[in-house]
């Protein structure tokens, strides 16, 4: 157990030494603030993403170490998602006084391996003991230049809809995970635990030009392509049949009798990249086109006789 | 019940009318993150403070609208801390489905109350529903001229100990909140639930090149100067007789037999300012020395028999 052996200090010096080092203008963990240098020329990007025991996560089904790394990812993807260079994360964590005492170690190695392939300095953060429930809050910090984040509302009627690698692997190996049959594809199970944020894709596309609203997909096509659509007074038309399915989602469908279209639309978690292209652009990455913005606000899903939506929490 | 009448969205909306606004070209809440342009000559100060229902407040306890102002407060004061000028907060919240659908804008009435005080702009954040407990997350960003933070590391031999305001204020609140007793002061119970962070106080001080170290008091003094000694290399002498006790307090220490050093020392949440300064500086600001900074890093209480420590949640 944490309690006997360690107090809110201790917690925080073993938590120090997996922090990635900062630049040496850059001052961290210790102070009542980190303190990070600004240039002309460029813009902050701030995100916030929190993660509780029994909403995001059941503490029997993951891993401390994947739960470090997810934690981590799914912030580092906000920045991908405007096209920054994600720089700083500041973790807080609630934990009750009954974890293992291996848990910080297991999950602080899990964020500090995502953190350091990515360059990003852990620079500060909260610890605090929670009566039950874990209870994890991550902010990250990036830096785009001047001007150029890719917003939401910068679609454009005309637009190529398109996504960075396959969509639905998440879901199924959330489906997957619940069902207690994650033997069943150990390959779907790992995208659930372990996303990988698209940091250098996202600062391709954000060099673009020709590349207009970006986002991540977070919630799932369905919901997300709503937020663009709505934020730029667009609508699109997607085509069901192009989306780009991995091989071994394909199967797993196949074998369980799953709608591959409604893990890929409306299963979230994929935190790949959804962006609006101008047909002319040539990002230099691999990507699908789904569909196509259109100046007629409606969102028309061609291909499928059936709605897609999203995931949200207090409407479950 | 928030669930059956709104969604996360809706919640977002909602939240979204209380943000103040931001300058111009600052982008806030609505895409993955928010955007704020750099300076040169600027640094970013970045702090983040998490409250777990059942750890940090109880529900029955406290209003919505206490919590709110709370809630940012205590983060707006780390900014104070360091000699900042808050600019920005990022509002995490998990709630259960089970609260009154009056909660969230109660909540957020405090928060905007507190953030408009000092223009400080709601600039996104993250909605999400918990199994149980309110779980709040707030994430602060200032700026301060480059290299002028007040560092925990800067105090030097012979610096004054110094602190704004009065000490244990917050401390004896809380005594009778939890001995059910609120009405024997509704004036430290106010201290308690709605602290005022000293940030004119700390631009001040942060301008002053003879202040050298500075923190805010969040744990108790007899917790939070020891950080101080430890970064810096040094020690102290207290008088434990010249600590700045409002006559509130002394009058409920009087009726109640509290020890006023006791609250003073260890209680903490005060969110007063607790800083080491040159014998030569004038500040400008009313504040109090209660000791000095000493080459020998010892911790030594003139005018007590005993030992003051501050509050360490895994250690209780």
């Amino acid at each position: 157990m944490i309690m006997p052996k360690i107090g809110e200090f201790e917690l925080i010096d073993q938590i120090r030494k997996y922090a990635t080092p900062a630049t040496p203008s850059t001052i961290g963990i210790g102070d009542d603030c980190a303190v990070i240098p600004q240039r002309d020329g460029l813009d902050t990007l701030v995100s916030t993403d929190m993660l509780i025991e029994g909403t995001h996560f059941l503490k029997e089904d993951i891993t401390p170490r994947q739960l470090g790394w997810k934690s981590a990812a799914v912030n580092i993807s906000d920045i991908a998602a405007m096209g920054g260079k994600p720089i700083a994360t500041f973790l807080s964590l609630a934990l009750p006084k009954t974890l293992p005492e291996t848990w910080v170690q297991e999950f602080m190695e899990g964020y500090r391996d995502i953190s350091q392939k990515h360059c990003v300095a852990l620079l500060g953060g909260d610890t605090t003991c929670s009566p039950d429930r874990i209870c994890i809050n991550v902010a990250v910090l990036g830096t785009c230049p001047s001007g150029s984040a890719k917003l939401r509302s910068a679609a454009l009627p005309g637009d190529m809809v398109c996504v960075t690698g396959t969509l639905g692997d998440s879901a199924a190996g959330l489906k997957l995970i619940l069902s207690n049959d994650k033997a069943a594809s150990p390959q779907l199970v790992q995208k659930h635990y372990c996303p990988l944020p698209r940091v250098q894709e996202g600062l391709l596309l954000g060099s673009c030009p020709g590349v207009h609203a970006m986002m991540d997909i977070s919630d799932g096509v369905g919901s997300d392509l709503r937020h663009i659509l709505k934020e730029s007074g667009v609508g699109a038309v997607i085509d069901t049949d192009s989306l780009p399915l991995s091989a071994e989602l394909q199967s797993i469908c196949r074998e369980k009798g799953w709608d591959p279209k409604q893990l890929a639309l409306s299963g979230g978690e994929d935190y790949e990249l959804l962006f609006t292209m101008a047909p002319d652009e040539k990002p230099g990455i691999p990507y699908t086109v789904i569909g196509r913005i259109t100046k007629d606000p409606a969102l028309v899903w061609k291909g499928s006789s059936r709605d897609f939506d999203g995931y949200q929490c207090f409407k479950e």
